[in-house]
């Protein structure tokens, strides 16, 4: 279903070839500060860049339909509404006899039948996200007000990787300078000629987004089922193209000897830490005071505009697709705020349901 | 919380040093067969081996308290019950004070304070796992009789990596001949060698599991935030030790150009077939009909025998730790049957929720 | 918070003096045909009537910004605003200092302090209802494709009792022909007669809303805590102004013999049907295939001209308020609707859940 | 479902004719003092008395299996479990194909077809309420330790009613005294003697039950959806043979003016009181400071020894059946103890979803 959390919940709506698109937000405490400008600011960061994104051109004019009275949020749902305006579903109708590959065309087709909307992917589409994202801007605002503060990056687009670890004060501000979203000049450039190369050939290239968030007080995550990885992968999957999560040294983590990875503490100016962050800052479904660090796996996008095999749903025959929307070569550099904001979103309501925040 | 699903519901109890553990399984339609001896023999999948296993020796007996009634199900939840009976909690005392590298002590005792009970982990034991073992063998009997099949085996153990794709029916059958969940015998042997050499050391090491299950009807998968993913990823990282979770070629994929990974469709036999499973079986949140395909990746076992650092929580100063309780030295054949009873249960739920299995 | 349901669920927002109030509609499966109009009659018949009911003249206008495509509904979240036009908060300030008996205010100015946004009751208001009209009418819809219909009425105004029994036809069309709803010319006329009374006095009545529902299947309603008074009961009491409810024979049923109050079975034309309806539809907390009939006690309205005792929160002494704002001397007439309306949103989020009605 | 509950959750399991009922309460804090005995004395007082109950002799015998150690909650899940003893099912058989009138049978016989255990009424039976007790001991132990107490009484049975209003203190204390949980020791003789007249008949009788909870702090409720009425109603709802919930005035309230039932405020002491609690001390789904009071009536026990008309569901044509198991003649005396621990475990949930108790 469309709505998500507990005690900061959040419900989405709309779909990509629709009137607009918009979210709901319950439970966010009245009194936080939190302007148009601001959540404006983070919808514009998903916008598609010239070059390496897709050539639909979204105002995302975000409008603030209840909830914030006077930049403060007045403790009612806050509804938000973002309209489309670059719609073109003309090349949309082929799509429900001969599935794109990759997309969730056939799935949806299968479980939803004639009645489905596929234009633009429907609710299948990444415009989805816009929602979340301002949605993201009032947790992150939420959050900000109790020092917590999330970062992220283009770690990897398609085989440039970047292994630097950074200081935290470089992925908060760096990746805003960066069309692609990296966390330096010259993983930007690297990264840009990848995607521009993709494209130049019809094709597309994933990418790994890093997220690091500092500032959680120990003990963010609620028992057993609602552990933080688990509540924050269950939002990271909704966002589409994600293939994989990992926490701190993740799969890496598999090879290593317990020696290695335990992450061994110290007293430090008075408080606990930890000598390496191999958790990525969660032990037990908690946080333990260490910054919350995780990486997830961006597919290549689907939409290539290369021949493709599939198969016409009527007749029951081999077939091909061809595909001539506007896509972009590479959705990652656009991810970067959408996973902040879903990263922002669950600890928002970890914080609120583990009375860390007060409602 | 300790309850998760909303069709086919699961809430566990107990702890490590309890009187037992268990747990109820809510929502399974009356008249599946399922015998205790069904749900033994699952239990007794997780169960330690000799030589490779904590010696710990828990018998494990599964009490059916409700809900099945002459080897079926009755429709009302299902309880059952597993006691505790080799604990030793003598040794936990100190973790209080000092608490241990990779475990739960340090962010539970910020969060839950002098009145949480350490002892064997208390609820962020592993010893957990058992009940949601049991409660697979149900979902997986409602599964199995729609003619859904899952498997798992241990595809890396430390640097012990298995690359061969195997049949599904190897992967349902061999992993319960080797103790250490292989799916070949070589590999069980190089697996078993690796674990010995860690143990032998003091050591632990960690590896990754990966799951297949076949059988299941496209559109498994509800919208947006209850994707499958999103669901089993929820779901899988409330196992202890779980750091990381990828679909299909899942981090790979991130490498991959869009006409690399894209699963392009054919007609075969009259069916819908996709010629690669990159997706692992997913598209948009939904299954595709191809095989559900996924890897979970486990870190080694926090407790080991070599001495580490820590701090003295009472003091606020720098302390060693060194852990004598039974441990596993790696808990990834164990943790084999445990994957496949989480994604039995979530699978459950889906099919339930989407109307594929009736209530 | 301001979601609810499960499979079909509902999620409110807006406030009464913001700008504007609306809803999404989660899990309305696609092809559901429902047209602007329709919701807008629906709406329309939730307004206050000239002389019976408050001056504040809303236009009510239903904007639909996605979900519903052609007439219909194409399985994406349906999303409805409403403006608010004739707002006029200039009288609430004082409400602050000194709270108005019977209303929200004294409770959430201590629960939400000086944050909360109390203008026209803020959350608190009846004007929320407006969107779970808009709302109800797509659960109408929905049902009326299985052959469900519901009906309401004014049973009660003041002390102007109804106790026909009513044929169901009566229920589902008479109500509409008069302003305060009655089921019969007659009783139309006494109750006109009390809310003119009531206004002269300055002063307010409540009443009692009976609602019943014909073409229910058998087995409606969920195990134990699911049950279908329960979860009609949970949505119901989210009325303002809702003070009771009861379930057939309800709290009369108490002063019966069970010889007198069981409903006997017999076989008619084919079917089992009952002889009586004392338990208003419902068994084991679900239905039994005769119809679903409860009453709903409203309150008088709390605000009334009469000056009246309360205290003055700053000073923490006694004084007194008189308030002046525009309202209803009855807000049962407009209650009708809304009470059909959160019956039907309950039943379509039950039939969903029980497969009665496919996704 | 058999789940309730957000941040104190309860999960009932068993049937009356199986091995035993139990429960899981999760979200309870670590550290609130609870012994078996005070759960064994609560749930002593739902046990049926001589003459008046049901000649059923279960012993009841709680078993804490999980949850609490050395007589103080561990902040895990705690597990009850209750064996079942005196079980006899052979009467039920018949009931299959003749329902019981008043009963879950036809309904449930229609959902959950032959599957479903129909002894002793299965999941329908009133003695799923004996672990709803047990829980609701812990639930009072929580809210005991903030200074909440909860009592009830039976205000009427059968015709005879009692509109004395009490003090609290002889609401708590006097109906544990009285077989038939009255207030007074003339109310009880007449009670008893209805109760005796009934089952003399071969009839029986239904009631009312006053529950009134004292200590509780302003603003206890959640915002619309989740209203103290509403989540309280829908728990009263699951407890068998329960038809109606009304607080303070509640159906009286419809008959006044406003002026009559608006509660007025004055200062008390340095605190805000009310004249009147006609709110029964809830307002905008909030509690106000007041006694929360309210009134829940049941109908007489379905199964009477008095032959009824049913129908042959096989045959499809008319029948008669009797009842020839043990019941109560009269419901209300015991469930006047399942009304006080429904309205402990709703005030848990809702204390510390609200914060006013710390987890």
């Amino acid at each position: 279903m469309n709505t998500i959390g507990v005690a900061f919940r959040l419900t989405i709506f709309g779909s990509s070839h629709g009137p607009g698109v918009g979210c709901v937000v319950d439970g966010c405490p009245a009194g936080i500060q939190i302007t148009p400008e601001m959540i404006q600011r983070e919808v514009d960061l998903r916008k598609p860049s010239s070059g390496i994104g897709t050539p639909r051109a979204e105002e995302d004019l975000v409008q603030i339909q209840s909830g914030i009275v006077d930049g403060r949020t007045s403790g009612t749902p806050i509804q938000i509404f973002i309209q489309n305006k670059d719609k073109d579903s003309s090349k949309y109708a082929a799509f429900r006899t001969t599935p794109r590959p990759g997309h969730a065309d056939y799935p949806a087709l299968v479980k939803y039948g004639k009645d489905h909307d596929i234009r633009g992917g429907g609710q299948f589409s990444g415009r989805m996200t816009a929602p979340l994202v301002a949605a993201g801007a009032i947790a992150k605002a939420l959050l900000g007000s109790k020092g917590i503060a999330i970062g992220a990056y283009s770690q990897a687009i398609g085989k440039v990787l970047d292994s630097e670890p950074y200081p935290f004060q470089v992925i908060l501000e760096a990746p805003k300078r960066f069309t692609v979203r990296a966390a330096s000049a010259r993983m930007a450039a690297l990264m840009e000629k990848e995607i521009l190369r993709a494209r130049d050939e019809g094709d597309s290239v994933g990418g790994v987004v890093r997220c690091v968030t500092i500032g959680l007080p120990v003990g963010v995550g609620e028992p057993f089922f609602d552990s933080l990885e688990g509540e924050l992968a269950k939002m990271i999957f909704s966002i589409p193209a994600v293939k994989g999560i990992e926490f701190g040294a993740g799969f890496k983590a598999a090879q290593l000897k317990g020696s290695e990875n335990n992450d061994q503490y110290q007293v430090a100016e008075g408080r606990v830490v930890a000598l390496t962050n191999n958790a990525g800052g969660v032990l037990g479904g908690m946080t333990n005071g260490m910054p919350l660090d995780f990486k997830v796996a961006f597919k290549p996008t689907a939409s290539i505009s290369k021949e493709q095999r599939t198969v016409d749903l009527i007749k029951m025959e081999n077939a091909m697709v061809k595909i001539e929307g506007r896509h972009d070569p590479c959705i990652v550099p656009r991810a970067v705020v959408v996973v902040e904001s879903a990263t922002a979103l669950v600890l928002a309501d970890l914080c609120l349901r583990g009375g860390f925040i007060a409602r």
